[in-house]
């Protein structure tokens, strides 16, 4: 189809495709029209109805194009005398560029058959004096549209501020004129015009990409999602947004009990916009709480810190940056300062074809890095239900580890407010796959035996014991919501947090939200009398009624994936070959050649998410996966320094998700 | 049109209130029926259309109530043997909520009219038998749904962790069903059940409440607008959310054209999700590029801290809290340091029908405030024209408290990295009103002679002079997009600043977005051949097109009633009473009023706020003000501390707020 659409570029060349019945009528698999071709995004005219009872047709018909993102430069109808229709349709689409025309309405039929041809014929004649306009305003807005589109990425490189982006290093500006499913549809200016009469379709060229970005690691269930949006424009209909504290509405309710439903460890949730405001608010939790417990609040000349894993990344925020170990990147911010201490992570990597955890040497207590080999992916991923028994040797060096870090931290009078962590993947750290059985390990000492290990007198003994040790803070911003496979990391360590920050993903890939959602007694800490003693965050869009509607949609439409055999074809390769405990969109075969490539260094895969580990990927030119040959897929990616990753969404089709795999491997080999 | 459904509650009673026509046909107004009706929100009974074509107008028509907020429990449509539409629209809305219901067709006409009235008998019997079972179901909806109204108070307490509240101190759970215009519909449980046989509604009350906390000063074009949620779901449909580094999107670049189209000194525009993030990237992009002028960087021992106005509240981040003064909140938080110096604010006030700017003793340098009075309040913001000419002499007290200041911290080495402030309105700190001689004379000074008197010498003598002596940073988070009646806060001053955040209403009060904007030789300090050397920060959804779209739109939509005489209502009786420099939604005589009270202590307002302060406001309970007689509105207030303030949205009405002063000068009255 986009090959017939190419070919109809030429100049003064148009290509209609016609449609029947009305926008949501039913096409072969019971699909509406409007959501099956939505992938081609052609701008549309609409044939309006000029009878009684059409000005409301017409407009819901626009409406339900317009919610899934066409453009409607025209709508056509009749010009029905009695009840010009067309006018009021006019008013009501004032400032919406759509040019509404009303056109003479056939003839009565005349019985005598001649007759009737010579005066249809006359009306055909009439009609194109009526239709030459709108074909030309249909011309000018083709020619504006691509005149926008060629002179977007200059415009984009002149006025924005990329996030995270060093704009002396960005090659080329990605235009996105629409996307669908995991796609982009990207237009590139292909050359200045050089003759100024050609119609502007022939310098700007489309492309399709495949968003292995999962745009931003957000996409859960696809660009856009006919139902997420419903779920959106119905709740910004309901309410616009309502202020939340001290209040309650339906779409906040139905997602705090839905997320309760699931994580029953835990009974009060917290609304915040973004990964790094849930990720501050779990700080101010669990800190507090700690404080408290310990009495540390009248010793104000200690700081109270927190114990991460290096590598770890929580937000962009000053202060999540503070819960970041040091590195060349927060360095640079004047207000950056590390306060807390920082374990050394075991990670986990398939490297010609062996699955192995690399120990750093820290860890060891010894001279070298040690390699522990394992027979298959699914046995590392075992520590939910085999605990320390997954590999006993290794657990006691992992606590052996951990008390001579506490028992320095003692030394030092440090006072460690919260364990933070990224459960099972170190994301924006570089796709660090840290051992399961390191952070199970961790949790466990922390919590039998880190207060002990911490010196931490318990100042109040009536204090509730719901939490022990240090409030453990899992940072599920990433890796919650399948997208490692499971509904939530904290899943492959067969442990529960006493804290859990969640975004991304959350909504599907829509809109910004996020979570942080605790037990009853770390928001008992915050309780009394006195007004400053409350948690003191609060943005005002605190709980949007959209991004809570939203949330709760698309968690709805995952558990069902998640039991109705949709995964079944991604999952079974992985059971046959590997085992019971994981598994990966990407598949064996693929991930072992990959592994077995000479310059690559390693490779990891769980649920939706994969890395390659290889230095050749700092040379990586945007063209290389790009137009990777043999190959009918653009991949869009964006590596981590050594890094590459592909990640999907969670309604990524087989075929896609092999074609980037071709691409990669192509990609890799030819570098070799 | 409520009272006679409020008379409708008795047991077993039904009101219907039947429409003509499609869902958008007009009513005499020529509105869409659809919006006209929203107000209501009653449960809406489709009536879908059974004959070819039929399936595209009914789930047209449903996505059109769907995106209005409307709930439809229930679609009737004939039974059309032929093409069976009920059963392809019953899977199409399947997880939504709706029944849909085929009945019989009635039969065709019979010539003879005793037959026919005889046939038609027997038709609308067998009609009962497909109907009663539809009215059941409808009743069992209108149960489970006030049921649910009745239980969600105490969910919400149970579950909610809500942001800035002391949950110790809440009476009494709003719960808000929906919401339109500048109006909350809330639901509160009268009692409870008494008799299990007793239909739900009778337990549960609604009442209309005008929110005049804007939505925690978000809201400008009311709850539920159908334009805002349109802009929303095409950008949804069109793109869900595409990544931002190296992009752009029609959308985004929209949004940034039409805010440098404004910000006319300014070129480059960062994205993110709230005040609070908008702030940090301020404060990153101010102290990286002053470090850099001043040879900062290598010097880490000495912090970089910021110049602030006292009682300023820029956000809840951890970096935010720490450019703000200590007080009794931000204390309570572990990781919060104050970074930065804070200066004293003069500030306006109405007071027994005088304008007076208070000026503190540290900024007198005596021992005593000082009270300035004035002929009008449009006289203190006449800084814009007439500068330091407004009043000579306060100016010079003014420059002589800055240039103290900024001479000590010279003293102490201080490394200043930007001047901070809100223009005109502090918000949170309190509906402080500073006035807008000092800021100015704030900014004049720290650019003219800010790097003299704070000693730092100029490393490098190429950089450009955009800026002078520290970077200046707005934060109109609240003030922006006229808040105060005029497109900026800074207009007021008569300056503009070198880096400006916007949030809340900058989306109509829809969604969460943040700006942070500013000039090219900010953003080139950031440029360089060294990835770290970017500015980091990003959120994962950063410039998310649903954001960018509703703000373009709203901006839009204000700026044509800055111009369409639509706040002329409001403006003439300023214009005439007080003066030409500012204009409230407040009527000039209420705040005269108002300020004459015994026990108020001042009063001031601009634009669309105003602010009360007495200290009797402390014992002020949520029914004094909800309930009060001889009004027809409720009004929904959150006072702080000392002062109750009341916010409008951009689209309230005269009536609206007339009830609303009403309300409060009764209150107010009443406690005398």
């Amino acid at each position: 189809m986009l090959d017939c659409v190419k070919k109809s570029r030429d100049p003064g060349a148009y290509l209609f495709l016609e449609t029947a019945g009305g926008i949501h009528s039913p096409v072969m698999s019971g699909t509406s029209q409007a959501d099956f071709y939505r992938s081609l995004r052609l701008p549309t005219v609409l044939v309006g109805d000029s009878n009684l009872g059409g000005i409301s047709t017409t407009l819901t018909s626009f409406e339900s194009l317009h919610i899934r993102g066409y453009d409607v430069p025209s709508i056509l109808l009749f010009d029905n005398m009695r009840y010009k229709n067309h006018d009021l349709i006019s008013t009501r689409l004032n400032g919406k560029n759509v040019d509404i025309t009303a056109v003479p309405p056939p003839p009565s039929r005349n019985p005598d058959p001649v007759l009737d041809q010579l005066a249809m014929a006359k009306y055909y004649e009439q009609l194109d004096e009526s239709l030459v306009p709108v074909m030309k305003r249909l011309d000018l807005k083709h020619e504006e549209r691509f005149d926008r589109l060629a002179s977007m990425a200059d415009k984009a490189r002149d006025t924005h501020w990329w996030p995270f982006t060093q704009h002396n290093l960005v090659k080329e500006v990605t235009v996105v004129d629409s996307a669908h499913g995991d796609h982009f549809v990207t237009y590139s200016k292909t050359a200045d015009k050089k003759d100024s009469n050609s119609s502007a379709p022939v310098d700007v060229e489309g492309k399709e990409m495949f968003d292995s970005c999962a745009s931003w690691w957000t996409q859960g269930l696809g660009h856009g999602n006919p139902q997420l949006t419903l779920a959106a424009a119905n709740a910004a209909g309901r309410y616009g947004h309502v202020m939340f504290p001290e209040g309650t509405n339906e779409p906040a309710l139905a997602l705090t009990e839905k997320i309760l439903e699931r994580d029953t460890w835990a009974s009060r949730v917290f609304v915040s916009d973004n990964g790094s405001t849930a990720m501050e608010v779990a700080l101010k939790m669990a800190m507090r709480t700690a404080a408290k417990r310990y009495g540390w609040l009248e010793n104000e000349n200690r700081p109270v810190d927190i114990l991460g894993v290096d590598g770890s990344y929580h937000g962009d925020t000053i202060g999540t940056m503070d819960a970041c170990s040091p590195n060349v990147y927060n360095e640079q911010v004047q207000w950056y300062q590390p306060r807390g201490h920082w374990l050394q992570p075991p990670s986990v990597h398939i490297s010609k074809g062996k699955t192995y955890v690399h120990v750093p040497k820290d860890v060891t207590g010894k001279d070298d890095n040690l390699q522990v080999f394992y027979d298959s992916v699914s046995t590392v991923y075992s520590v939910d239900q085999q605990g320390s028994q997954r590999d006993p040797g290794l657990s006691d060096i992992y606590k052996q580890y951990i008390r001579r870090e506490l028992d320095g931290l003692k030394q030092q009078g440090r006072q460690i407010g919260a364990l933070l962590m990224e459960p099972v993947v170190m994301g924006a750290g570089g796709m660090v796959f840290v051992d399961p059985l390191f952070q199970r390990t961790l949790v466990d000492v922390v919590r039998e035996e880190g207060k002990n290990l911490l010196g931490y007198d318990q100042s109040s003994s009536s204090e509730s014991s719901s939490w022990q040790g240090i409030p453990v803070v899992f940072d599920e911003v990433f890796t919650g919501w399948y997208r490692l496979g499971r509904p939530s990391a904290s899943d492959f360590l067969g442990v529960k947090p006493d804290i859990v920050a969640y975004a991304k993903t959350l909504t599907g890939g829509l809109i910004p939200l996020a979570l942080t959602v605790t037990k009853e007694s770390i928001f008992n800490t915050f309780l009394s009398d006195n007004k400053p003693d409350c948690l003191l965050h609060g943005h005002s869009y605190t709980a949007h009624p959209m991004g809570t509607a939203v949330a709760t949609e698309s968690i709805k439409i995952l558990d069902n994936m998640a039991t109705d055999g949709t995964w079944d074809v991604y999952q079974q390769p992985w059971k046959q070959q590997d085992g019971q405990n994981m598994w990966s969109m990407w598949n064996w075969n693929t991930v072992q050649q990959l592994s077995h490539l000479p310059n690559v260094d390693s490779v990891m895969t769980l649920g939706y998410s994969s890395a390659v580990s290889a230095s050749v990927i700092q040379q990586l030119r945007h063209g290389d996966y790009v137009n990777a040959s043999g190959t009918s897929v653009n991949l869009f990616a964006r590596p981590l320094g050594n890094v590459i990753y592909l990640m999907t969404s969670q309604v990524s089709t087989p075929k896609d998700v092999q074609e980037c795999e071709k691409i990669l491997l192509s990609c890799l080999t030819n570098m070799n």
